[in-house]
């Protein structure tokens, strides 16, 4: 049932936000910073911006989203920035687009000074309360919402974070139970709501491993995996950067037993027993789902990370699972060093209801109601850095819809987020979406070291960058610059005493002379090679240095990225007029008039990437648009 | 359903908690520490030792409690002395006997200390889960439980702590929903479970109050309620005694509006409106209950207290309610002070299924089920302090069970444990117990400074009290042994210069000479004033010169009540053979055979606190088991 007016509203705010998870929070954030009077209601205050599974942030793809999000002015960099407990960044002996930084963050501090932060954040309040109903006005806008116990709070927009709560309903082995996650309450009543209102859900699941007691682990039968000496940083804000002790992981691995074990119990396992059928992510697959899949494979990498600095729980990375708690602890007990372990925590799955990002502008405004908005797990995905990144949009893009101003699109050619929100609302996702960098196909330019370069200055002119941070960007900026200048006009001559000994250690000949960026330039020839050399500048941070060398490094690279890229956009930026009726024109398949009635996208380019909508179809558009400007124009 | 052998055992414990509220936490860290191999299962670890209402440890009776069970080797008094945000001496004006240290806690650190204190015990181990059935042995003696997804733990003993769990049921005006608390499950299941093994189980209610965000508050309005200069300690270990920047309450009073507003709308409130009616605690009314008693009192207090360092919570004492949540906002605007404030979390009541703890022995394990021992709210009472009382009782039974040793009964005489566990033992009670000094019968003796020598012996005889504590316990009491010596032996004579000054000071004459003993008789004389004469002693403790003082000052009293004591407790800890067949004694009259079969007391002085027997059945039933000893024993 959706109420409308007139209804008793207990207070009244510019924006509410249902969820404090990993969306919710940056949205509320985002809204209450930009000067909106924001209420963010949970269904758990004690569980905000709760990591229900890998207690990390970061690794490929989803680091450069986390890296961007902070440009932008948002919470989750700076989040894992003060509550790691290692870093490491991955792929390093690769190329930059590929570096990524990962931090294994300890679980409760994070959710503890997440909340600190939200519950001091001047015009945010956050309340505990089950939203079941959304109040609309005249024209079907949403103008509130109501709570389980019936109080009703007015807002000019609302925000939907709900993450796996809707309809949620946890499974170990063929048990079930209503629940969000373990522990937590599902939420009930927003689903008919919505469904009531005309949007299409679905259902999606996902799983969690078990966790192990430390105190029950043999170490000396595990491979330590150590982290960097150097710490690195999401935040481009060094006011959070605060050096601690880190802590190991660790690596086992799958034995025949466990494979064995498995086999004999599949048919024990919701998915494998037909218990549930709807589609957990690709990428985090369940050990069950990993032994079937690649059935020649004789052993499995197995993770083992710390929660926390002083909680017993290790997190058992890689070994998702459906089974039941007694097959559960038999299978642990298959991995070296885990022979006596003591299970604290079984692995669930969790299946809830998802609304289709299609019905989502790439504002992240859904198109039925004015007003309303989606974002994080509700939208498909899975991941804290992908819920962030939706969460920040959806706030920014609230505050801007509340004081009348045009929204803001993030176009995929200049980021992850960008990329990510075009890939929800433009294609019929079936499955959780989780970053990849592979989803990107201008990934040698969306790098993590330039992200500020990318969002900073947006940032900036929407209000989430303050003076302070603006002039260290503005610093950095110069510095590379002017280094970059450095690198292409400094010069050593052929027989200048370090050239020779460039040339002796690397047995590569200078011809006449070299700038520094031509040494630079040389396969596996880096800054730290030229600072060797009395060649660098010691005025720079190594994030400067990397910068400037990455520029010059693959200037070749970038530039052609960069031509490609504008090619692409001046036809993909084209405006599809909102009144267009897909079904009248003839010109496009039938498929294509369906995919583009449905998805209603707002730009060539958004078309161009729905499934079904192919180039002839694309070309067919362009005529039509053509044909009808000149016509309207008349 | 209960499950009986076989049955496939995931791990086996000696000891199972159910429950990791104040009670479950005492029960299983005694009897870890007693060396029992130890699980302790909750619905939630994120909520571990949770305050869901007054974030406060002491007050009257309770602070009696606290020092006691810190005596015997508890952890309840260790936790407020670490987590204390003002700490305050009530009743300090008046007698020892009622002297009261009240602290008010910041309720988060709480619970984050005594998770880092329970997950790091040694034999322990937490698990979230929710237990729905346990499993007998065949001779019906509890050998294990299940949990909702089917696994089953084995061991020797069980102890229930369920606390307003059990079919919880929480309410907000006249919706209600299934919930343990705000934000947590209910526990289904396990009353069934207990039904159908044949217990009876009652309903009981309870609420609290509505919290405050304290930034919008207006302080200048309010009264504030300073800390005490001194801090005072709950725990005789001052190993945790960390001084601490403390914090102010404040006090505000109901208006004629608040009193206006309740009675307008008395009949929306589920109790007068009469949607529910378990019972709620007399001691803790809500403000609608005190305005229909109390028709001709114009104003009640109304006290507003923090709830943490960091978090802007303020708790509204005394303003309880059952009404909906519009009406509560509207209630809290006609405070003074509160005009313009926002409610974070609106009031509810919870309502419960407990167990008439007549069904349990006063060692706390029940009467039908071997190895089955319950504790805390469950057995219907309320509050954190008594349930960490029973809970330590219940831990350290539940050890002794397992090691075949002899259980443990508490005397009342001895404590406010013991007189609490004998009144729920003994009494039928139909609404939620508190612990109050009137309970007690001798409370003079009874008191806070004291505890440790009441408790402290028997802690070290359990197993609970460590060399270093003893070393100090026996230290402290030596002192004061020596320290009374001093003041019975030391003599000042009429004409000595201090003499003189005192009798100028005081106007009470000395004749001849006095001793210090004499003076400290003396009313409005105390330890204090000694000092200012110079005949204190300066190398003592300030609780060292309080014990002596008050031995001192009141041995008349105390000597009186020791005699009381004795003459009760020579028949009273007469046991009852547990064979008696009460119906069959017909120089009972028969409600007393009733009351006595049903509660089957252990002593006969527990029988004399059964109402409804009364002194002329408790001598027919000391003539009966004269006559039945003699015979047996021809
Ligand atoms: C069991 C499990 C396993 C997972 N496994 C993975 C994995 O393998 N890989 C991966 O990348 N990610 C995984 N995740 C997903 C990851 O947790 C989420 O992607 C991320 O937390 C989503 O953030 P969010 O902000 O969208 O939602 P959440 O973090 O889920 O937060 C939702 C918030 O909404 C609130 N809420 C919901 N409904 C209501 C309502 N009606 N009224 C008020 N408040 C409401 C909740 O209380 C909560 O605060 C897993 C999650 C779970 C639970
Ligand atoms: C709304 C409310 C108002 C209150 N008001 C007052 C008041 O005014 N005055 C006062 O003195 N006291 C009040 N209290 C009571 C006080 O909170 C309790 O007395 C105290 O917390 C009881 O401690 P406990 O250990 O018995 O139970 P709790 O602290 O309730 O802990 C129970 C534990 O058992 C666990 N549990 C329950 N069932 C299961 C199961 N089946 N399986 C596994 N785990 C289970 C829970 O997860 C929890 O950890 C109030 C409590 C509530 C909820």
């Amino acid at each position: 049932m959706t109420l409308t007016t007139p209804v008793d509203f207990q207070d009244s705010f510019d924006i509410i936000v249902v969820g404090a998870g990993h969306s919710g929070c940056e949205a509320a954030l985002a809204a209450a910073r930009l000067g909106c009077r924001t209420l963010m209601l949970t269904l758990n205050l004690d569980r905000i911006a709760w990591q229900p599974c890998n207690p990390a942030v970061g690794g490929p793809a989803k680091s450069q989203l986390t890296h961007e999000v902070d440009a932008l002015g948002g919470e989750i960099g700076k989040m894992a920035d003060r509550t790691y407990l290692q870093k490491r960044v991955l792929n390093s002996s690769r190329g930059p687009a590929v570096w990524a930084l990962r931090a294994q963050t300890d679980k409760r501090e994070y959710s503890a000074v997440m909340k600190e932060i939200v519950e001091n954040q001047e015009n945010l309040s956050i309340r505990e309360g089950m939203v079941t109903d959304l109040v609309l006005g005249n024209n079907d806008e949403v103008i509130g919402i109501q709570t389980y116990f019936g109080t009703c709070f007015e807002a000019k927009a609302v925000i939907l974070t709900t993450g796996t709560f809707l309809g949620g309903r946890i499974w170990i082995g063929n048990k079930s139970m209503e629940a969000g996650r373990a522990g937590e309450f599902a939420a009930v009543g927003l689903t008919d709501t919505l469904n009531d209102l005309g949007f299409e859900t679905g259902r999606l699941k996902t799983g969690t491993p078990a966790r192990v007691d430390k105190r029950s682990v043999d170490y000396s039968q595990l491979e330590p995996q150590p982290p960097d000496e150097e710490v690195r940083w999401f935040s481009f804000d060094p006011y959070v950067w605060v050096e601690k002790k880190q802590m190991n992981c660790y690596l086992t691995r799958t034995t025949s037993k466990t494979h064995q074990l498995i086999k004999d119990n599949l048919h024990l396992s919701p998915i494998y027993g037909g218990f549930i059928d709807s589609k957990g992510p690709r990428y985090c697959p369940s050990i069950e789902d990993k032994i079937v899949r690649f059935a020649d494979k004789e052993s499995h990498q197995i993770f083992i990370e710390p929660e926390g600095r002083e909680i017993p729980e290790l997190y058992i990375q890689g070994f998702s699972t459906g089974l039941p708690e007694n097959i559960q602890l038999a299978m642990l007990r298959t991995l070296p060093g885990l022979e006596n372990c003591v299970m604290l925590r079984p692995a669930y799955a969790v299946e809830y209801d998802f609304l289709p990002a299609t019905q989502c502008y790439p504002t992240l405004m859904t198109k039925k109601i004015q007003g309303l908005f989606c974002a994080g797990q509700v939208n498909g995905t899975t991941g804290y850095e992908e819920a962030a990144a939706q969460g920040i949009v959806a706030g920014i893009n609230a505050v801007k819809f509340v004081n009348n101003e045009e929204m803001i699109i993030f176009p995929r050619e200049e980021s992850y987020l960008g990329t990510l929100i075009d890939d929800l609302c433009t294609k019929d996702l079936r499955e959780p979406y989780r970053m990849l960098t592979s989803r990107s196909e201008y990934r040698l330019i969306l790098r993590s070291d330039n992200a500020d370069q990318r969002m900073t200055p947006l940032g900036r002119k929407i209000g989430l960058i303050d003076d302070r941070r603006w002039a260290l960007f503005e610093q950095k900026q110069a510095n590379i610059v002017a280094e970059k200048e450095r690198l292409y006009e400094t010069r050593i001559k052929e027989r200048d005493e370090v050239a020779i000994k460039i040339v002796n250690d690397t047995q590569q000949k200078i011809k006449g002379s070299a700038t520094l960026a031509d040494l630079l330039r040389r396969p596996k020839f880096h800054y730290q090679h030229l600072e060797q050399y009395g060649l660098g500048n010691k005025d720079l941070t190594i994030v400067e240095k990397e910068g400037a060398e990455i520029d010059i490094k693959y200037s070749g690279y970038l530039k052609r990225q960069q031509i490609q890229i504008d090619q692409i956009t001046r036809h993909s930026n084209k405006k599809l007029p909102s009144d267009l009726d897909y079904m009248t024109i003839d010109t496009l398949s039938m498929e294509a008039r369906e995919k583009l009635t449905k998805v209603r996208p707002l730009t060539l380019g958004q078309a161009s990437r729905i499934g079904g909508v192919n180039p002839a179809d694309i070309n067919a558009l362009l005529v039509y648009l053509e044909l009808r400007s000149r016509y309207q124009s008349v």
